[in-house]
């Protein structure tokens, strides 16, 4: 997807600051963090959005959920605890038309959530 | 898990307005919902958190994540879009221990998410 913001992060193309990256799934800090721990974990495969998932391809959703596991434990939230949020069309807040997945730790979050 | 209350309305044994069942996840209406169309949707196999999915059991999340778009197709937000959130221990907000994702639609939701 030559237009898409974060295909070309995955690929390199535009830089960030990679947390976690494994064949299925590349994550890197948001750059408008709202925690002190604020993580952007995406499939490198490009889905648009959650109403894109098929039987096909919604594994990659576990992969996320492992590496958000992973990531928990690396950022030292995995005991305090986290958020982790899809947004999904216009109402959800989506603003890049790739699946992905906000990682939210570091205090306490609110409720509701947004 | 016989203390879970949510393994108790998975099975039946505590009143739940459901909204979608399969042999994976079961999804019902929150009692205190915070937008027009709020869901729990739920793992029927008890995972306390996102802490202790494993390549084993993580599966589900797929699971959980095509229920959720057939959920938004029949709750007509799909198109207007929804937010999906799990909360994970204290930090996030998690109150129940029975792995669960919020489905918040049908009004613009906020940001940051908590």
């Amino acid at each position: 997807m030559m237009d898409c913001l974060f295909c070309k992060i995955i690929a390199g193309e535009i830089p960030s600051t990679k947390v976690y990256e494994n064949d299925k799934v590349y994550a890197f800090r948001d750059i408008n963090p709202e925690a002190p721990v604020h993580v952007l974990i995406v499939p490198k495969e490009h889905i648009a959005s959650a109403n894109e998932l098929t039987a096909e391809n919604a594994g990659v959703i576990a992969d996320v959920f492992l590496a958000a596991k992973e990531i928990a434990a690396r950022e030292g939230i995995a005991e305090g605890g986290y958020r982790i949020v899809n947004n999904c069309g216009a109402d959800g807040g989506q603003t890049v038309g790739h699946l992905h997945f906000h990682m939210l730790g570091g205090r306490s979050l609110a409720w509701p959530p947004g």
